[in-house]
């Protein structure tokens, strides 16, 4: 194919000096010249090729990523390149590999945690990969909680020994990079025991895998976690599993530069903070704000279901009207179906992703069942019509009804409100306390003063350009903003509608009550900008909203599983090893994990040519 | 394993009747028992397991779903499930499949569009599976936007046949599932000719393969346009390319029951609207909204990578001080880059998943980089550290520096602002014109009283609690709320203190300034409420900073691309067929579908086993 470059009229029309940006980009002139030559240097060699890594398999993914890695660690030495020239490079090879963890995690946790000895016994044979190293502190009961973890190294004055131990199986250490298959060795996070004394979490080196034949050590259970989100991502790495079963290691090997335990087992402690400990990994403690996060997200649940349920009689009216040739309802219709299709499909991806990101780490495992629901349910908001181009058809529909206002020209259906817009225009929210905040004409009447007034300040904006057109293309974030407000007040408002039916079941009305407040308060915090500049209520009432919000999460905690159950999804369906009904979780995950097909070998794929070569320093001569 | 439910707890305290809740939410009674019938059978049946799907090739995928969609035929037949019961079966079995577009778009739009005549010759066969229909609408160069289709259907009056083909690359349909390796016959939408004229964009029955053998007819280049988001998700689906070479067929595959071309070659249109012409398939049209969503987004890329500067300077400073023994400065270090690492992830991880959605569909391929870019992104939000956890100490942190401002003990650092906290507290933002909000010390002010009375706020409700920690757990919500207000503080001061050093190069200075008041606009114009709601700005104010970031964006617009060159990112690393350099996407977006291990070969492995006896009407017989 010949040269083009169909961006060239961009690049000449711009009014800088791009070079000299690239420099400002990069930090400093040597900065933007060694990541310029890395860069090239792995784009021009095709072992780093990677367009083709979504049609690879998990084990030829894999495997590819020890070749790539292994190369990358062949020409650093065989280039002589710098540390820095080195971490560039890694950069650019963009490819998740075990040697991230090794020189990422496993290296500096021994210059930063070991003593000098342990520095000087260690750091060479790291440095030059002769062993490899992962960091093993989370845990699968345990994210980033580190007082949380179970693990324990106990000390055993008569050998002379620590006794690394799994008491439990939410002890296993759960998704360290580089540990599934290929670490020799890790810093291993425990609780130091010494004389039945708990001193807390440490670190320890802990041999793994035998340098001779990788085989795992004796009392050590070792595996893949499993498959990732991503068609490639993560999937080229072996984040692992390991469970210890009485592992003894030598005392010299317990990381002593902050804290020592003597030959006889007393346990000696310094007064460095307790931060640089962790320095590697950020310390945190859990707390609970997931009900704001998840309780708005079950809300909508219910409130798009009950939007579908109208939106199918809807349909059957419009088609009624079509075969008796009466087409007066379809711009209305149109513009409606539109607007909620682009708000139900883009809350619900949002929904998913919210949700994934709510199990920490676990959302990432496929066995989870939400990577896939993401995937599947995203394009949504794409096909049969973008959803932000679908939001200006909706503006449109709206700026002509109010400019037809004055016509005597009623607007119907879902636009009926428009119809009162003096009112709307003027009246005040007359909220004063918390509660006020449960009564559906306020809630109503608060939603359609917002959507209104946002509409018309679109519609006198769009009067002071000459052309309409150039005024809509102008003013679309705008007006697509206006859109939002008028989708989410159908919501609102077939959702209070739904209410007004009679609803069978003790309580059942009572939670949905409490749901409706839920998703109409929450709309209100997360857009309160629409609501106070258009001055439907003040700042006092957006506060108030707030607080009775809070309450009604309290108000659905103890029912939350059981609304959730209601959806009546089986565990089939629902695919996910988080979601069970039974909410036996950590069983199932482990479970779960041996199915990887990393797992089907001790020894993967790949070893013999990449790694042991490495570790046995026999690069030189290996073609890879 | 025994039974367990870990759940039962929370069952037994719900407070509702959750069976009259299921049958709420299935909408009705019937609806209810149908889905929960529909729901067990699938559940039940060792063929439609579905927990292997990320393990799986995407041949072995592919495989896999034409078995599940002929055994879920097999069993609808078999049982003799009515239409409704057949619908709720495939939903069930949740797995995109080429029968979901036969039975969702290729059969609705013969019954909408088709006469009775076509109805009565056309329906019986897609009923029985003895064709398999696809709706071939988008092009690759035309998304959602049918009135720029190219494709062309001329008619030649000689034959009593329309020639249907594809005058250019742009033209291809691309997109439509079931079509890439399975679909014998398409809905093809295409530009109708007669005599001369163009009548727009009309529906024709086409068949595209041999029912004996499958193999496309003469004149058709079929096949699959590659892999897609997600490890299972629409990759067992066969998305499909479609080009004509002048394919001929008779007049009466014309979808004519909206408008006709007579044997004379006359058309005739009626006056329905032309909305039920494309009833099947929400209609739009091409807007300008790119920017308001694409600018802030390069914006934020400037901001992070210099606060990322900041942040390797800060790092030394406190190593040093560590090294002295001086602790003082590490609490407000620890607080700032726990809030700067969720603020920076968050919005990446968003904003990549937002240009993703800006390429269209395009961007759901794994040829445009951006799937996998996400994939590997987005842990990020969730390792080292969850980011709402690590807001809540940054609050944590917060809510301390304003305890102690009484005290005489000086906040310092990023925290230092808060040092004027009775002047943030009552100062008035002076801007009276767009142009105000381009003044350092108006944004930089604007932001600081905004974060100051927000931690304020949180401070104050705090203490209407009996206890720190319950008030703490309460409010958590806000607390984080707060947190993410001072973190953006951050990234706005360490921009506009970028602006205040030499910054040589023609134009970039300009470019960088535009960028900074981008960043600081937009972020207040989607906290809005937070600004009103503290009284930092009013109304007015926040509709002439709209106004000036609506200006800004035309100044960077000719910029954009040389923006984005100045990143000096290589087409390897970027790995994107859109993101190329030179631009030239649809002719590489073309070459690479080819690239799909399905199109290794014209018939798909699998069709013997499972199409071919469905066709054949031989199900009953075959094992599958």
């Amino acid at each position: 194919m010949e040269e083009v470059d169909h961006l060239a009229h961009e690049r000449n029309n711009a009014e800088f000096d791009v070079e000299a940006m690239k420099i400002v980009w990069a930090g400093s002139k040597h900065a933007y010249e060694v990541s310029d030559r890395m860069a090239r240097l792995v784009a021009s060699d095709p072992v780093f090729r990677k367009d083709n890594r979504p049609m690879l398999s998990r084990k030829e993914l894999f495997k590819n990523t020890l070749r790539k890695a292994t190369h990358a660690w062949k020409r650093i030495i065989e280039l002589r390149l710098s540390e820095e020239e080195a971490s560039r490079l890694r950069f650019y090879v963009d490819e998740p590999a075990f040697t991230d963890l090794h020189w990422g995690m496993f290296v500096p946790a021994i210059k930063g945690q070991g003593t000098e000895e342990q520095q000087q016994k260690w750091l060479p044979l790291a440095y030059k990969m002769q062993i490899i190293g992962c960091y093993a502190q989370t845990e699968l009961g345990h994210g980033s909680n580190v007082q949380g973890l179970e693990t324990t190294a106990t000390f055993d004055p008569n050998t002379d020994e620590f006794v690394i131990h799994s008491p439990t199986l939410t002890s296993s250490k759960w998704w360290p990079g580089g540990l599934g298959k290929i670490s020799t060795h890790a810093v291993v996070y425990a609780r130091l025991i010494t004389d039945g004394q708990d001193h807390g979490v440490h670190g320890f080196i802990v041999q793994l895998r035998s340098l001779d034949d990788h085989s795992p050590l004796l009392g050590i259970t070792v595996g893949d976690i499993g498959v990732k989100f991503g068609n490639g991502a993560y999937n080229t790495m072996d984040n692992g599993v390991l469970r210890f079963d009485h592992v003894r290691i030598p005392r010299n090997q317990m990381l002593m530069r902050v804290s020592q335990v003597t030959r006889e087992g007393k346990y000696v402690q310094s007064d460095v903070p307790r931060q640089l400990v962790y320095g590697t990994m950020v310390y945190v403690i859990d707390y609970k704000t997931q009900q704001s996060r998840l309780f708005p997200l079950l809300a909508s649940a219910y409130a798009f279901r009950f939007v579908g349920e109208w939106l199918k009689w809807l349909y059957t009216d419009v088609s009624q009207r079509l075969q008796a040739n009466d087409f007066s309802t379809l711009p209305e219709a149109h513009a409606c179906t539109a607007g909620l299709k682009s708000l139900t499909t883009s809350s619900t991806a949002d929904g998913i992703e919210e949700c994934r990101k709510l199990c920490g780490g676990h959302g990432y495992l496929c066995s989870s069942g939400l990577p896939e629901l993401f995937a599947v349910y995203v394009p949504a908001c794409t096909y049969e019509g973008d959803n932000i181009v679908l939001l200006l058809q909706v503006a449109r529909f709206l700026m002509k009804t109010v400019s037809q206002l004055g016509s005597g020209k009623k607007p119907v259906g879902t636009t009926a409100y428009m119809g009162k817009i003096e009112h709307l225009m003027q009246c005040q929210c007359d909220v004063q306390r918390a509660e006020d905040w449960l009564k559906p004409n306020v809630i109503l009447e608060t939603f359609e003063a917002r959507a209104a007034r946002m509409s018309v300040a679109c519609a006198q904006n769009l009067s002071k350009f000459s052309s309409p057109e150039e005024g809509f293309a102008e003013l679309s974030a705008n007006l697509v903003e206006a859109a939002i407000a008028h989708c989410q007040l159908i919501v609102v408002s077939k959702f209070l509608e739904k209410l007004q039916q009679e609803i069978p079941g003790k309580g059942v009305k009572e939670q949905l009550e409490a749901l409706c407040y839920i998703y109409a308060l929450y709309l209100l915090h997360k857009h309160l900008g629409d609501f106070l500049s258009t001055g439907c209520i003040t700042p006092k009432q957006g506060s108030l909203a707030n607080d009775q919000l809070r309450s009604l999460y309290s108000q659905v905690r103890p029912n939350a599983i059981a609304l959730v159950d209601a959806f009546n999804y089986t565990d089939h369906y629902l695919g996910s090893v988080l979601g069970r009904y039974d909410g036996n979780v950590y069983p199932k995950l482990y479970e779960e994990a041996w199915k990887d097909p990393l797992n089907d070998s001790v020894v993967p794929d790949g070893y013999h040519e990449y790694i042991r070569p490495m570790l046995k320093q026999r690069l030189r001569a290996a073609r890879l």
